[in-house]
């Protein structure tokens, strides 16, 4: 059977009290809205359709980013969820089988039950998502005989016993598209808030005699974000489960909560991140390496055995190989480290590469920009590159090639070579002496004036 | 009505186990002696006379230093609340009017508590702050009709019907300045201690026909400090309300829980603070702004669409403009950002003015200290700063002006020209190869000795 | 009465899915092992014998640098506790006296609980260690009257009544050395995974009439560790420990949770540490200090009164004296930083002495390796390193020595002198534009041929 899926990510989300629309909101560097695009996409769907609202430029280009193949259409006015649906229905055209509606702003819904709905479709015309509630408060209640849907109550229309149902509606909901859409044409908008509510067609459907299930699942998954707070819990939540998995792979994390991960950070086995450690997207560590105190690692690979910091940062195009040693206050950016090298402080390599065996001495620094262009530095392997060194690229060094401490690097260096570029020391007697006399002296005379 | 507030700071704080006065460990980065000074202040009181003993000098330097206006006075032995309170009687003369006892190591309790309070002395001649305690323990007890307060009971004097009651006391007290002094004169030392207890004024008065009056406050406003776990519990509990109420300002904490804020950090809306960020206090940043990870900010302003770190220091005097990149390993003090320029890498700006647009090179330092005086650096407009700048100071850079990698700058340049200053470099034909087979022969012969 | 130890340290630990054996994944930076070793040492055995299987070269390894008197002995096959045991028969040759058999895996066990069941050898021919499990699950129960053990049932040999025992069998086991071998030799292996139980010395030993007590200890120190989690949730308690300790002693930790201690940090009185430090082995730390914000240390000394931090790595042989202030992107190694030095910004300082008084301006490096040896740096007293010098060891400067900004120090300054070394700086009119210019006209032709 074919499915489509209909992501509602229209909302302003007042309470967030943001100019950022609520679905591009953040949780492991990622929006709230690729989240449950991702959930949607392991269903192999034949369309995906999201439909913006507040601030639909940004979610447009947002949805694109996560997949140049999505269509997008908008809803202009906030009529409600029946509405948004609607909007729909044009990018559905010559589309036939199940349609899932999904909400850009609920991150955690899991493809598992996404699949349990689609199975649920054979048996019923209309499948809505439920959870039982640890705390029901004003969710709309899903009055059931075992797994067949009765209908939905709302909580301000729900007596006493309607009440004491702790089944809840997600809103989650999937039809065929034929159903959905000659059910979504009945919805009428005469309630208090004048909205066209999606809900709705469970009771329409169950009025026309078709059969409506309820899947259930944990309500973990159903979670949405209204507040600021809970993105942050949410962040906790998903930080939580990915530390877990982590560490069932056979990583160590000896302060697993203080580790954050994106969500597409890859650890090989026996690597240790020690504390404080920060990913961002786009990193993978092999095996056996070691991820040291306060580093920050975006858009990277580590290769096994290596060592990164403390105070390490590495910035996307940084590739560490085999047993490579990067140290502290050190920055690797859109660079090779070849095999066993060691960049051990204070250092800036941009734009580089740099052959195995190397050694980049302290304070050594690719001086990669012009103002207007960027440029690359390559050096060969086993160099020794002294401390202080300025590599103006472009610029080539040559293996086994040396640098003298504070040579600003111009021009090729052959292999073998050394390059030198500095004036020599001379001392001057006396100087400190008497320049410390002088300077005291004045300000002692300053402090008598005052 | 008049208000007059007495601060007693004057305890020793054995369980601190430290030669700090108690009142002048920290919370958010400010003495406990300045969070209840502070309540105190919202009052608006005509006098506040804060009592020190135990380190009086340091505690009197800290009160002047919250406020120069504040009347400090000395309990030279340490004989009860009822004895610290008579001290502040001399300072007192010639106020009339309603005077409050506050503790300088409870730092709390809030202003609108204390308001409470005032309103309640319309009704009462003396009003003592209670609070239902989830764990009532050996506090004194508050034997009450209604709000009505019969008397005070000692948790080692009470009966088990007392030792039942939850509502406690907190040892806030108000009353007039006349009846205050003239019940304390009554208060007597024949108790197991030996000290005079500002809580019996309570009997006293109840004894004299006074009435008295309970105002109820939360128990977390109540807590005081007693040993350093509980001073980083308190921490921790003022840092979870100054984050939730960060968050509902829009400010997008993706780890609430790993950044620590001081009592007067502003933060606009929609600036993201990623994991791991430490303020200092006197921060203020504007909307949009993005701190990232591992950054620490004192006494700074940070402004729209600005960002800083990771591994970022911003130290006092610190402005940023608009649009401004601070980048890793970088700490800039008491200098002035201009907009939309960027200081990336491995730099540190002390002293200094950079003019919109400019970009300063990795390694880049000014010296701005000769040993004696400081001095300061001035850079124009869309300057240019190559990599491993000394900028010695005092020292000027034109607009547009530009700086060769490596030069130490110890004059002026005008605006559009280059300063250079280096050695040209030159290459020694197979001097690395040479020289690394000797180190390795001398390492090889040493190893043979051995 | 001697003593004698037997640690089982042979086991693979599957599930902490590793390559490593179990016993040497750390917490508090000590393997395991160690944590179990300790333990046993305080009770001053007169032997200790490791039993190593899984990774015994490792383990074997860690054993000696914990103490180079241990024996270590080999379990070839895993044939059970009671085979593992067995191994270290011969090393016990010629011993005589009382043996206790502990794991290695369990790293909280207390020394006064072993001297307990010690003591309780006095009364009983073997002693074994059990606890009240919150949640016994499937823990052999002991079977007792008052101290007195009759007998250990497996869980799965339990009937209900057994099941609801909650004092369980920890494992830990006492007898003397001529017993312990006497039953073992007893045991069978005719059990579902063929394997020799150490337990079942306790049913064979009261079928010989002997008696048999059990020791209680809390459950906490009976932990043992089987996954990366658990491992993780073991050194979060241990923390919680230590910085509990550490704050009794009179150390100001505003953030406890955020400062990472290993087993033999020191901290004076007085001392602050900020938020977001990590310690390593071998730390020191005198009183009245203070480590700021995301500082990392290990193997080093900080006197009264020093300031280390923000952003600041003390690395194993780093010795700050009294006053000392060591500021932000700064990495000390092997050095020794005399009273009242200030090295404040971005700074190496390697295999270096620094007298009193002393100031080393921003962006000094000490280039203490030539590629093959390391040579060390010596600086007098009040000395004045001015920015970016590169201080090429072996160098010596004298007392009240100066250096020029950006001089690479190749030989040695006298006291009182300033070294000097670089090009002065000349400015080329108008070339900063013309450059510019340039560089936007080669951008714009370029961007018209795309």
């Amino acid at each position: 059977m074919n499915t489509a899926l209909i992501v509602l990510a229209a909302g302003r989300g007042t309470r967030m009290n943001s100019d950022l629309p609520k679905v591009l909101h953040e949780i492991g560097q990622s929006p709230l809205l690729h989240h449950a695009m991702a959930a949607g996409m392991a269903l192999e769907p034949e369309r995906m359709i999201v439909v913006a609202g507040h601030g639909a430029e940004a979610v447009e280009r947002a949805a694109s980013r996560f997949d140049e193949g999505i269509v997008t259409v908008r809803q202009e006015s906030q009529d409600g969820t029946g509405h948004a649906v609607q909007q729909a229905r044009a990018a559905l055209e010559g589309f036939s089988g199940d349609v899932i509606v999904l909400y850009g702003d609920t991150p955690f819904i899991r493809p598992d039950t996404l699949e349990a709905m689609l199975a649920a479709r054979a048996r019923a015309d209309v499948v809505v998502l439920g959870f039982e509630a640890a705390d029901p408060g004003r969710y709309g209640r899903l009055v059931t005989t075992g797994d067949a849907l009765d209908r939905i109550v709302e909580f301000k229309d729900a007596n006493e016993a309607i009440r004491a149902i702790t089944l809840c509606n997600s809103g989650v909901i999937a039809a065929d598209r034929d159903t959905l859409f000659s059910l979504l044409d009945r919805v009428c908008n005469d309630n208090a808030s004048g909205e066209y509510y999606l809900t709705d067609v469970v009771g329409l459907a169950r009025e026309a005699g078709l059969s409506a299930e309820v899947v259930r699942c944990d309500e973990a998954e159903t979670l949405g974000i209204n507040t600021r707070a809970e993105l942050a819990a949410a962040e906790a939540a998903f930080q939580t489960r990915i530390r877990r998995e982590v560490m069932e792979d056979g990583v160590t994390l000896p302060a697993p909560e203080t580790v954050t991960f994106a969500r597409d950070t890859a650890v090989g086995r026996d690597t240790v991140i020690e504390p404080n450690v920060v990913f961002g997207p786009g990193v993978t560590i092999e095996s056996g390496a070691k991820i040291r105190a306060f580093s920050h690692l975006e858009g990277c690979h580590v290769s096994r055995g290596a060592t990164v910091g403390p105070f390490a940062r590495l910035r996307p195009g940084a590739e560490l190989a085999e047993e490579v040693h990067v140290g502290n206050f050190v920055e690797i950016k859109n660079a090779q480290i070849g095999t066993g090298a060691k960049v051990n402080h204070l250092t800036y390599l941009g734009d580089a590469d740099i052959g195995a065996g190397s050694n980049v001495g302290a304070g050594t620094i690719t001086c990669n920009y012009d103002g207007v262009f960027k440029h690359r530095t390559t050096v060969g392997r086993d160099a020794f590159i002294g401390s202080n060194t300025m590599l103006v690229a472009p610029v080539t060094l040559g293996d086994g090639a040396m640098t003298a401490t504070g040579t600003v690097v111009t021009h090729n260096v052959p292999a073998g070579d050394m390059a030198v570029g500095r004036t020599k020391q001379t001392n001057k007697p006396g100087f400190a002496t008497r320049f410390f006399d002088k300077l005291r002296a004045a300000k002692a005379a300053k402090s008598k004036d005052n």
